[in-house]
C-alpha cells in the first residue's frame, strides 16, 4: 500500500485485504475457465453460510441497488402493496425502485435518528395485506440499525404471508442476519461493505419459499437483465460446477469476492458479529467521550458497523474532512438530505475491526480527536 | 503473469495488460475520492474519442446485457415497432431484452454466417414506421461483421427518425466506428472485450439526438438502476470533476478502464482499427491455408477481433479446445444454437494484436495447427 494511500473509513467501499486486492488483478480468464467456475461455485455456498440460509443466493455484476431492481421486479406484481419501513434516505430510494415496477408503497417512516417500532409494524400489517415488507437493516444515511428480527416475527404473527425483504448493503457482514431462523426471505447487499470486496456485485440471498412465490407469479417479469427465470439456471450451474451464460461474470470481482467470503467464513461468521459489537462500542464511547452526539437516538439501535455523528457547534463539513484527510483518514459527510451539512460518517467494518492490529480504528479516532481540536473544538476533548 | 497462465483468446474476456490489472488492484478508494472523480471523468472525455461522438457516454456497474435494457427501456416506449438487424444469438437476446418493455419486434433474420443486407434493411423499412432498428455489430455467436455504416445510411434516407442501435459489445476497439459522422445513435458496449478491461462495466455512447428522444418520452422509465434520469447528473457531475451518488461505481474496474482508454486513445483509434485489421487478415490466412472454414459465408463481412470457424471433418469440440489448453491458449466453443458443436471461437483484439511482440497471436495460430495434427486431422497441414 503506497505510503499516499488514505484510509477508506466511510461506510463503504471498504479498507480490503492484500489479498482479496490480488485477486482482483488476476490476469484474464474467461468466465467459464476451469478456474473460475469453482471460485464462483464456492462463493454461492461461502454466502448460504454468511447469511446462514438454505436459500438461494445471487451474485450478478452490478451493484447493491440493482438489488432493489431485482426484488421489485421479481417478487412483486402491478399493484400490489408493499410496506417500507423507512429509516431514511435508502427507504425513500428502495421505496421508488417499486414504485417503478408498480407496486403500491406505504411508508412507514420515522424520525430521524429512531428506529421503527414493532407495535407500528403490527398495527400497519393489520390495517392492510401486504405482499411484502422491506426494512434498511442499517439506514447508512443515519447509521441508524433497524430490529430485524423483532419485526420478521411480528410479521409472521399478524400477516405470515407477507415476505421479509432486508436491505443488509450496510449490514451483511457486520450485523447478525440469519435468514433462516429468523424467517427472513430476502437479504439485499453489495461487495463493497462488509463483505470486504470492491464494489461491482450485487449481491442476494433469497428464502426457498421467496423463490416459490417467484416461481408462482402471474405476470411477466418486467425487466430483462435482472430477471431471475435468467440468472437461477445460471447460480445453479456455477455451483454445480458446471459452465453457462448469460451475461458475462465481472470475473476479478468474483475472485475477490471468493477470497473475502473464504476469509469470513474461515474466521468465523459468529466471531464477526462480536468484533463489529466491540468495535462500535468502543468507537461510540470515543465519540460520546469527546462530546459528540450520534444521529442515532439511541445506542442501542445505532449500527456496529459506521457512526453517524453530528458535528459539534462551530465545526463544519467543510472543516473536518479535510482535516481528517490530512491526517490520513478519508470520513463521509452527510447523506439524509433534511440534515446533511450537520453530521459525517464512519465506516468500520472488515478488516479495519477483524484484524485490529492493523490500527485502523485508533488512528480514525486519533485522527478525529486532533482534527476536532484542529477546528477549534474544545469540547470535551 | 504465473507460468500457469493460459492465453485468453475468446471473444472476450480478453489479455489485459499489466497496467490496467494494477488498476485493478488499487486500495480501497471512496466513490467520491478526489482521485477517482478524474479518473471517471475523463474516462467519459476518452469513450467519446473512441467512438467519434459528441453525445453521452455512460459507464455503470453491469455487463453488456444491462446495456440492452438500458437501450430497452429509456428509449423505446410501450408498443412502440423496432428492427431487429438479427446475425446471430446476439440478435434473439435483443430482442428478447426489447420485448421486455413493451417494444413490437421484428427481425430481419439472415442465414448463420450471412450479414444484413442493406436492401432488405430499406424494404422492411419502408414496409412499417420504425422507432428504432438494432444492429449486431459484430455477432460473437457467429463472426458476422455488419455494415453498420451503410445500415446506417440507408435509414436516413428510408426512415430519417428511426433511431440507429448498434450493439457494439464484440467490436467496440476492433471495429471501425464513428457515430456521429455514420449516424449512430446508440452504441451499447462492455469493458472486457477490445476496450481491454475486465468484465464488470456496462458502457455505452448515446448520441445528442437519442437523449432528445429519450427526454421527450410521454411514458415513465420503467426501469429504476438503468433509467438515465437517474445516470445523466452522475455522469455529468463527474466529468465536470464534482462528487455524486446514485449508485455506487465499480471503483477499481473504472480505474482499470481508464488506464486502457488512455492506451487505445494515445496510441490511435485509427492505428488500432488498421491493427485489428492486419491481425485479423493474418488469423483468416492461417485458418484457410489450413484448408479450414470460416463461419461467416465471405471474408469481407467477418470480424476483424475474432474468427469462428468450423471444426474439419472428423475433429470435435471435446478433442480440440482441451489440445489448445494444453499448448496454453483458451479458445472458446460454439455459442449459435444451431451449429454449436461444430465449430470454435477465437478472439483476437486488444494487446493481442495491437502489441504483437508479446506473440499472443501467433502463439494461438501455431497452437491451432499443433492441435489439429494431434487431433489426427491431415487436411491442409
Ligand atoms: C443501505 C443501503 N442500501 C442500498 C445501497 C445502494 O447500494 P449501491 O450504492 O451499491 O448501489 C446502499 C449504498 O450505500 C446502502 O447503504
Ligand atoms: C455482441 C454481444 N452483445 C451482447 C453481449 C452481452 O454482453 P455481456 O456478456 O457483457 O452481458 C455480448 C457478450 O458476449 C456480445 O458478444
Amino acid at each position: 500500500m503506497s505510503p499516499a494511500h488514505k484510509l477508506c473509513m466511510i461506510p463503504g467501499p471498504i479498507e480490503f485485504h492484500e489479498d482479496v486486492l490480488q485477486a482482483m488483478a488476476t490476469p484474464a480468464t474467461s468466465h467459464v475457465a476451469p478456474n473460475f467456475i469453482p471460485a464462483f461455485g464456492e462463493s454461492i455456498e461461502l454466502l448460504r453460510k454468511v447469511l446462514f440460509t438454505t436459500g438461494q443466493p445471487f451474485i450478478i455484476a452490478g451493484s447493491g441497488t440493482l438489488g432493489w431492481d431485482m426484488t421489485a421486479c421479481n417478487l412483486v406484481e402491478a399493484g400490489e402493496d408493499v410496506l417500507v419501513c423507512n429509516s431514511g434516505y435508502f427507504g425513500d430510494r428502495f421505496g421508488e425502485c417499486l414504485e417503478t415496477y408498480g407496486a403500491k408503497v406505504t411508508h412507514l417512516r420515522v424520525p430521524i435518528g429512531e428506529s421503527p417500532k414493532l407495535a407500528a409494524v403490527a398495527a400497519a400489517l393489520k390495517a392492510k395485506k401486504f405482499k411484502a415488507i422491506t426494512i434498511t437493516h442499517v439506514d447508512t444515511s443515519t447509521g441508524v440499525l433497524s430490529d430485524i428480527k423483532g419485526i420478521a416475527e411480528v410479521v409472521r404473527t399478524e400477516s405470515p404471508e407477507t415476505l421479509v425483504i432486508v436491505d443488509g448493503v450496510c449490514s451483511v457482514g457486520s450485523e447478525e442476519i440469519r435468514m433462516d431462523a429468523w424467517g427472513i426471505d430476502v437479504v439485499v447487499t453489495a461487495s463493497q461493505k462488509a463483505l470486504g470486496a470492491p464494489p461491482g456485485l450485487c449481491i442476494m440471498g433469497v428464502s426457498e419459499r421467496a423463490i416459490g412465490v417467484f416461481k408462482a407469479r402471474k405476470t411477466p417479469v418486467a425487466n430483462y437483465y435482472a430477471n431471475w427465470n435468467r440468472w437461477l439456471p445460471i447460480m445453479n450451474a456455477y455451483e454445480s460446477r458446471k459452465p453457462s451464460y448469460f451475461a458475462t461474470p465481472a470475473v476479478q470481482n468474483v475472485f475477490a469476492l471468493h477470497v473475502s467470503l473464504k476469509q469470513i467464513v474461515e474466521q468465523g461468521v459468529e466471531q464477526r458479529f462480536v468484533a463489529h459489537k466491540e468495535a462500535s462500542a468502543k468507537a461510540k464511547k470515543f465519540i460520546h467521550d469527546l462530546g459528540l452526539t450520534l444521529v442515532p437516538t439511541k445506542v442501542e439501535h445505532a449500527a456496529n458497523g459506521m457512526s453517524a455523528v453530528y458535528y459539534p457547534e462551530g465545526v463544519a463539513a467543510t472543516d473536518l474532512l479535510p482535516k481528517l484527510a490530512a491526517h490520513g483518514i478519508v470520513a463521509a459527510g452527510g447523506l439524509h438530505v433534511e440534515i446533511a451539512p450537520k453530521y459525517f460518517r464512519i465506516g468500520h467494518m472488515g478488516i479495519s475491526v477483524t484484524e485490529p492490529e492493523r490500527g485502523h480504528l485508533d488512528a480514525t479516532l486519533n485522527a478525529l480527536k486532533a482534527s476536532l481540536a484542529e477546528c477549534g473544538y474544545k469540547g470535551a476533548l
